[in-house]
């Protein structure tokens, strides 16, 4: 429902520094420090969060996940009915905001201005979606199931509550849980406590929090964030292209101290080991890794690929020398695909997996 | 040691928009949002973070505290040593940066932006830092104990490890605690792993973390961030006031739901209660907060003081009709501390407790 104070434009792309609204955002939203790079799987509270709007209090005892649409059977289930209903899974998982780089994007979108640091790798303990909907009988016609969360607010004059849609058959694959845990440990608030969706290989915002209604539909879901959100265009009002998986990226973690306003850095010559992750969307593996100094690109020592879904480790060497150095890393995953030089601009600054670039002063 | 890349001027502040380095302090550091004023301990993940320099890799099985400088018996102790010194202290603390509500002076110091979000509750479990230095033997002419930090990088052109000191009759406080546990679980990174000092009454420049060395002094210490940094000044050049204790202050969670975007809260008529903390330093209880429906102040309901160094929870009934409303509140302490309604500036931004004011339109 629209209400006249909300009523407004979408909002059009700047240049230049950043709004106190974006501002804002950033305070209410975590990014991983690069150094938290050195982790394969990221400690609680530097995992990247992102939420529209508040986080909401959830009664643990008194909830319920409701399960209806074109089903033959609703439900409505507490956590621990679907602990019984099949093992658990664990499942390591990085997670990246589709909105991560966006400041790096000109023009930029007035939004969540990620830097670097939107994403984060998380072991999540659930239980497959495809045991629930087996239990609720979809029916035959169903082409997607929508998962609504608890969180509501307005975006662009529209209120909602945050939800998301899948296709029937990606919602049926083991690999997309309901998950009660993060790193062994109760859900955190911010990250969905009780019940979340995860889904691998897509960007964050397919992993709903707060998940509080899964409806089977026989017609595409319309909320907001699906309809309208998360597409790439070039113009307001095209159609645009639907977001779904992640794309191949690289990130570093910058070597030698920083200074704290402009966190530029400096290190001491000599060898150093430069190391950083690599991933790309769909559990498409990383085939290399490429690292340069001043433009020299070299390959970088990759780890193999462990867990489908997760980061992988990379490190290269480097005999830094006194001056200024401009170092950059780049990712080739198992499709081909790589990381361009340039952001592959769009609107609302989605995917930018442009090749990261870090200044180093050696002394 | 200064190096001359990173040799310039402090910087001078500034007006209007954010610059790319405040907002990447921003997404460097997290920031409490509102709507967790309501857990009485801040879930982690959600509670502040100020560090200056990288998060740095410790390995805990190395690790050792080296306590030095005017004591009888230098020291290096492992963790598991602390634990053995003696029984292990809890206490519930609430921690605000010294620099929460920068963004809200005008002019602002371009420097880590806080708008309200730099605080939060913790349960710290470790041991009365007393015992240590009992051990040590401080000599008789120690006036102050310094405390280092692993952390290192550049501020204003310096080089320098993050330390702070104490005067020795704090130092020898009870409540002043080695800390390797927050809320039940062992230190995470970002907050100091695998050891932190825990000074609870002041801003959270105290309570170094990463600690890495302790030094008895019989000379006031000169770390920059002791000497320079955590001053009220008016001026660049003055020697200013050095920064102790948190001030009296209180927030409120916004009610309603937010837009995505600017954040302005909508809420329906009817009776809401109102929500939010309250503190002040020293460990000085909350006397009264006040509440203000478009400048109409009232009483609010004030939780009693059960921990000593933690905030107060309070609430208030507000009958909220159609239309535009400004909400504000005010906690006054013990002492009779209460707070201002536009900020007291200076020149680096600290110490901002002036009322917060929220503005929600109700439909």
């Amino acid at each position: 429902m629209a209400h006249p104070f909300f009523e407004r434009e979408t909002r059009a792309p700047v240049e230049g520094p950043f709004a106190a609204e974006e501002l804002g955002l950033a305070f209410r939203n975590v990014g991983l420090p690069l150094e938290a790079l050195r982790y394969d799987v990221t400690p609680l509270g530097m995992h990247y969060t992102l939420s529209h709007f508040d986080v909401p209090e959830i009664d643990a005892g008194g909830f319920r996940l409701a399960v209806g649409g074109a089903v033959e059977a609703p439900l409505s289930l507490r956590v621990d009915d679907l602990k019984a209903l099949a093992p658990p899974r664990t499942l390591r998982v990085t997670l990246e905001c589709a909105g991560n780089g966006r400041a790096g994007m000109t023009p930029r979108y007035p939004s969540m201005p990620w830097q670097a640091g939107g994403v984060g790798t998380a072991e999540w303990t659930g239980v497959a979606l495809r045991h629930l909907l087996a239990l609720a009988r979809l029916g035959p016609a169903v082409t997607e199931l929508a998962f609504v969360g608890a969180d509501r607010g307005f975006d662009s004059g529209v209120e909602h509550a945050f939800g998301r849609s899948l296709p029937r058959a990606l919602a049926l694959d083991d690999d997309v849980i309901l998950a009660w845990e993060m790193n062994g440990r109760p859900l955190p608030p911010q990250h969905g406590a009780p019940l979340r969706l995860v889904v691998p290989g897509w960007f964050g915002m397919a992993s709903v929090k707060w998940l509080d209604f899964i409806e089977a539909r026989e017609q595409p879901y319309d909320g907001y964030q699906q309809a309208v959100g998360y597409h790439y265009r070039k113009q307001a009002n095209e159609p645009g292209v639907p977001i779904t998986h992640a794309k191949v990226k690289s990130l570093m973690a910058p070597p030698g101290i920083p200074d704290w306003y402009t966190r530029r850095r400096l290190a001491d010559r000599g060898r150093i080991t430069v190391t950083g992750r690599a991933w790309s969307g769909a559990g498409t593996p990383i085939e290399r890794v490429q690292f340069a100094v001043d433009g020299e690109w070299r390959y970088a020592l990759l780890a193999p690929a462990a867990h489908r879904y997760a980061w992988q480790r990379w490190e290269c060497e480097w005999d830094a020398t006194p001056g200024e150095h401009e170092l950059a890393c780049r990712a080739t995953d198992a499709s081909g695909a790589t990381q361009p030089m340039v952001p592959e601009w769009n609107r609302a600054g989605m995917g930018n997996n442009a090749v990261q670039v870090v200044q180093v002063t050696v002394r």
